[in-house]
């Protein structure tokens, strides 16, 4: 919590709205409860009960300080879903009952180049994601939603359809918008090959999406026993990666991979199966650098980049597009005070394919 | 040369062309006189004197075998331009007398979906580089440009305004496709930021293009003496890249970098100079593998790809160019009998910025 001195006058004297959480109160230590306090609305800041939270492995990553920048206590979450209870004096586009998401960001420099080309993500002055960061106001650092109330500015509060099962569409905020954003980019058209390699909570929403684009979709794993629920995901094919036939088929072969894996992976084995001047996106981040000779990109004209969740309006783009075509996440929802055990099963990859915390619990 | 048993019966008895060339004759040896012939020209061959002939670094790799494939007698050369002598019967792009280039390839299937897309350097069954490959119909292995004569089909013979000067215009059918055809990809537009990796024999072409299509041009050198040299080319920035207060200025600047290094470097160092979506490219092609971590990439969605010369459309399409705005390479003629010093100088990057081979001499 921010010491008072550093508020500003009118948060000084303001009263502050308590909230439960559960959070890491130390570096890799299990969450725990933990009563603290929201701000107050500011003027354009909507209050929100959180209903569900999806739970991301950059969550993980933060508990433990893997980046370097934690503070504790950490109150994990950015995939959001709740409903308005009150909102700032100047607020415009949300009104209290109204059923919203919040993501990866609740601020950001609102002025350089990328802020003004709505890609806040890569905010040029550091956005502030929405837990571990400091607030732009004085706040202290933000919390996350492992919570039940959050108070954000409504720029980067989402609309959400509350038609939709609620539980299923947290995960959107982050695993979503993140798949979402290269898959769009690649505007497929009929008869495009597609791969996505890993089926986690990223890959699975991948399959989702690249399938809605009506692209030939393809799940790359190293688990055969992934093979019927990629199927069943809606893929077309699914390639084992450590059966030498299958692989060789899939050489010079796809139009588009999204490599979803964060664990240490062999690049340059994936971009064999790129043909000429494909493309391989990385949404998944490894710690160790990869290893890329360039002639597997000059000798067949193929790229390697790397995406980022996506820009505010953009993450509404794909909240609609879900709406309209009825995808969500396929997930398991838990009871706050399991969320602990969630991780260890989460490190496991067990789980299809998101938990989402219902909020209901804390 | 081919076993006679090889070739086709017309050509067994076919009157052969006694041609002239300067050869390796086994790997790493210095290039010697060589007398061979060339086949007579096929229904759709035409028959070329050759004026002049690029040195590319390329032929260096191939005397001394670096891929692994070269065969000897080996005649190198691929920046190739001359004068029609004949043509064959049913030959109807070109008349005796026409001026021609004949870039790195000199046949290709006709059939892949690259060749089909006017892709031909991406052939799927492998293109026929100008030297050093099997010919497609069975007359023995292709020779190269450092010769006096050469026939070729006229789907891989390009037309030259025989107005420029023609020594000049050689060093284009590969250093100058080769960057033309990235930089042309890009799609330029007023503002846009542009580096040119080295500047050698591809790099300085790469500004010349780059400028052309009137992007903000940098140069980026451990070699603080080639700035007058950038300037003058056209560049309108110069970064010496062992100046940390330089390199501090240039970090995500640039919205595309032409790599044309071929000696090994730290790719991330450059990648941190891509501003957000921007695009690094690489031409040169080092032994190692580089060294990428993801998150250079993901956090601003850079991307890093190849490419490979262009194809025969395209390499038309940028000598047209070239006529039109008046662009040719800054070269340095030398006599044959010299090319093996100019090999040595080549290597130390002693040329400003491309040898070329008057064939007069030989």
């Amino acid at each position: 919590m921010p010491e008072l001195q550093e508020l500003k006058a009118e948060e000084k004297t303001a009263f502050r709205i308590p909230a439960k959480a559960y959070a890491a109160m130390g570096v890799g230590e299990n969450l725990v409860p933990w009563d603290f306090t929201r701000r107050n609305p500011r003027p354009h800041d909507v209050q929100v009960d959180i209903k569900y939270s999806g739970m991301c492995h950059t969550d993980l990553h933060f508990i433990r300080n893997d980046l370097g920048f934690s503070s504790y206590p950490l109150v994990p979450g950015h995939e959001i879903v709740g409903i308005v209870t009150a909102v700032g004096t100047d607020v415009t586009k949300f009104k209290v009952g109204d059923t919203v998401g919040i993501g990866c960001l609740v601020d950001s420099c609102r002025e350089c180049e990328n802020c003004k080309d709505d890609l806040a993500q890569y905010c040029l002055n550091g956005a502030t994601y929405t837990y571990g960061i400091p607030d732009r106001h004085g706040d202290g650092i933000t919390y996350g939603g492992y919570s039940n109330k959050i108070v954000c500015d409504e720029d980067f509060v989402l609309k959400v359809n509350k038609d939709l099962p609620l539980d299923k569409v947290a995960p959107l905020l982050c695993a979503g918008i993140t798949t979402y954003s290269p898959i769009k980019k690649w505007n497929i058209k009929a008869g495009d090959k597609v791969a996505i390699l890993g089926l986690g909570g990223l890959g699975h929403m991948g399959v989702k999406f690249a399938v809605a684009f009506g692209a030939e979709v393809t799940v790359l794993s190293t688990s055969p026993s992934k093979e019927a629920d990629a199927i069943k995901l809606g893929a077309h094919k699914f390639i084992n990666t450590k059966n030498e036939e299958q692989v060789k088929s899939v050489q010079n072969y796809f139009n588009y991979i999204l490599d979803t894996v964060s664990a240490e992976h062999d690049y340059n084995f994936y971009l064999s199966m790129l043909k000429t001047h494909g493309s391989m996106v990385c949404v998944g981040l490894p710690t160790v650098p990869a290893s890329v000779p360039a002639a597997n990109l000059i000798f067949q004209g193929r790229s390697l980049s790397g995406s980022l969740i996506g820009g505010l309006k953009e993450t509404q783009e794909m909240l609609d597009f879900c709406a309209e075509n009825n995808i969500t996440s396929d997930i398991e929802l838990i009871n706050i005070k399991d969320v602990n055990t969630a991780f260890e099963r989460m490190e496991k990859s067990d789980v299809k394919y998101r938990f989402v915390i219902d909020m209901a619990t804390i």
